[in-house]
């Protein structure tokens, strides 16, 4: 068990102890699971209440409270303190003790040192895995596939031939990485597939989410671009380019040849129609559908996607339309009558 | 073959039989495809067309119908006594008679009796594999993950270590359960990864549907309640709690720390923002976004979401915008015509 | 290498060539990619730019270019004539020499002549797979399933029992073909499972994409039709039947026994309600939400879905809504004060 005084963990990440810096901690918990030993996180007020019944040890906060009697540590960025002394504690991934008897691995393969290789694994000819890998069972890696240090690839993953994987990448269970992008030509009734000749190329640092698809390219390279991460059953079609440190959230889709910034934000279940552009530092809402590129910087929402802002009031105004409906229909009345009456006088007065 | 008579089938299931209860009953089938020997089912008008040719020796019905010649079994719910009896004459999941040699089983799990577990399965330390558990090839089960009794778990599914899953569960090939959540923070430009340290639990008579992912808590659990049906490709976020008897469709996205009540059902493609609450019974409508809290029993659509009557008419009317904005026109110009001929006789009349 | 003259691949293809028709093409690929050697594509004048710096070899044209100096092939559907050129180019699908020992293949299936069986392949009892065929690692196929000759099969691919697939076709990695249909009666607050006691049929020359899920009917067929093309993580439900040569887009939702016509294009993420006919040649635009059924030929889009142009109109005038109602708020102050100064004549008048 790993034990490290509040004041290593202030001098690791960087901030000021309040109180008895000698305190031991064993770990990160959230104020209700908190045990003696704890270290746990307080930055919003409504989780008050919990400080009074909590039985962590130490917190972390952004300034101490004296709702809490025992030691604080106080972050500039408490949570990033928080992320980073959770990865002490955090269990480190089982290693399997190298190649497993029972995974099949080409003898062309090129293998780094201390990898973790599970039963069921098939790593195919000339293919690189590096340093400290571990693939776990039911990975498939094709041949000329390239795989760089110490990154780690969960079950049943599938990794087609020549794609190639930067270090420390995460690609959790059901990951696709490399089929056919999906490019057909219309031949009489039918269609003709085109020859998907590119490949795939994932940049260091990149967290791929469970059962994400990223097709390789009809030509050249699918890029996804260094620390970006990726929620869980994203689509990423062929010739994608996305930039590095973006972030996509679960069941985006994203439509052949699109070309996504640096750190735009792609909110869940977001669409992005083929060849667009999504500038750097974008923000799409959630479920957004986007009909045409995105100027850096821009924040939209919305199918087709307008200004955020807009379509906040825009969609409050679309559940009101039966109102709105109705004020014209008053309008309409209203004004019929009145320009009765205005011409019936005037007839009078003709009159 | 499993053979029963039409007065078993109904002393079963408890409805009334019309007719020769004594016809013999081996399977059974929609109108169009019964043979003989087959018990069909007919509640919908619209099909009556096909009673004049069905070749079913018998019919389940809710209230027996002269279209139909033969033996009648009228039951409360027909569909529920259909299902029923379906579950007599469907064939047992296939068993492989115990332990392939050609799975990987760590000798410190504890299993169950009267297991199957095929080929290229994988089962880590300490893990725990109830009574008879059926593992399809391809199924990654990891360390201290625990599996109760009569659970059906297809291939290429995978659970990750801690994962507690309990009995008479069925989940469908391809699942991921217990891959990380979806957490980080911002480090200057980059991603800092908050290590995902909780888990998920399934309660029993849980049905999971292909390719769905279920991401383990930062702390705590994610827990998919008693009785939860998922169909497939669902994504559902770290430290969210579905409630018992809930019903979720394919292609639903749930967010971080959402709860969702009991007997909720949520329509395809649905998608819900974080930390948010869907109270009991509550029902949302097919590709609905949920950007509030919804309360218990309400019946909502839309995106934003808004109460479901109101959004059907808000929808059509949506529709009909173009024709509103030509209404308002002819009133603007109606209404300049009107003032300008009040305004003239106003004058006429002053001078 | 493959090496073809320019001559030789258009009479291959059926164009002309203007310009040295002897040059030796090795491969294809994009003007940006080419080097010597490469025959490159061009129709879209946005490219022109790359014309004069691409190191292409000769172009396939719709018509010739004074722009490029090189040869030059004009076909009638140039695109058309360049996948077929890629596919002589393109590298074959590796395949495994015959069937792994490392495999567990039953006894009683029927196996054809010249497959692949790679190592972790599952091959249940009775099944039968074709001549040509190939199953990449970690592919399941249960009972009595069937595959055509020249299928190809990737990784970790489930085929449940019983499953019909035709020849020449391809299955992307993670697929999931004949899972249980999303089938349940409520009993009291809980849900009984209807079992699902139908099956798949996947007919000729369909592609199937990456972790795609395509339920078993609940009696009869789920049926894709002949030569059905579908992009990556689409749902499609129980007792569906997509017909012929149709197209559906990435993480597309079809619901319970819905018929969809032949030559039908569905956008990404579209979601279709259960029991409805999507007419012959109908086109759906990406994230709609159909919920009645589509006339063949129509061209719709939205949520509920109406024909496209209308739909463009409506969501077009939705993000002007905050003007609308700007636009009504003035008629309704006008017309309040021209009634009210109407009323003050008539008084004055009638004083």
């Amino acid at each position: 068990m790993v034990e490290k005084s509040l004041n290593e963990l202030a001098e690791f990440t960087g901030g000021r102890v309040k109180g008895d810096g000698s305190v031991l901690i064993s770990g990160v918990a959230s104020l209700k699971d908190a045990r003696p030993g704890s270290l746990s996180f307080f930055v919003d007020r409504r989780f008050e209440g919990e400080l009074a019944v909590t039985k962590a040890s130490a917190l972390i906060v952004d300034k101490p409270t004296s709702l809490f009697g025992g030691p604080q540590l106080a972050a500039e960025n408490p949570l990033l303190a928080f992320a980073k002394i959770a990865t002490l504690f955090a269990p480190p991934p089982k290693r399997y003790p190298g190649v497993s008897d029972d995974a099949s691995v080409d003898g062309t393969a090129e293998l780094g040192s201390d990898i973790s290789i599970y039963p069921g694994v098939f790593v195919g000819a000339r293919a690189k895995i590096g340093d400290r890998v571990i693939l776990y069972p039911g990975v498939f890696v094709g041949e000329r596939a390239s795989i760089g240090s110490d990154t780690l690839v969960y079950p049943n993953v599938t990794i087609m031939n020549g794609v190639e994987i930067g270090s420390r990448v995460i690609l959790h269970a059901g990951v696709v990485l490399g089929s056919d992008g999906f490019g057909f030509v219309r031949d009489g009734a039918s269609s003709f597939k085109i020859p998907q000749l590119g490949t795939v190329r994932i940049e260091d640092d990149v967290e791929i989410g469970a059962n994400c698809c990223i097709d390789r390219a009809a030509f050249g390279e699918t890029v996804i671009g260094r620390g970006v991460k990726m929620d869980n059953l994203i689509q990423v079609g062929h010739n994608v380019v996305i930039g590095q440190d973006s972030i996509l959230v679960a069941q985006v889709g994203i439509s052949g040849s699109v070309r996504v910034g640096r750190q735009v934000v792609l909110g869940g279940q977001v669409g992005i129609a083929d060849h667009l552009e999504i500038g750097d530092r974008a923000m799409v809402g959630s479920q957004s559908g986007i009909a045409k590129s995105v100027p850096p910087g821009d924040v939209v929402s919305g199918t087709p996607a307008i200004p955020h802002r807009r379509w906040l009031r825009a969609s409050s105004l679309t559940a009101r339309l039966p109102d709105l409906v109705d004020r014209i229909k008053k309008l309409e009345r209203g004004f019929a009558e009145l320009r009765a009456a205005v011409r019936h006088e005037d007839k009078e007065r003709k009159v």
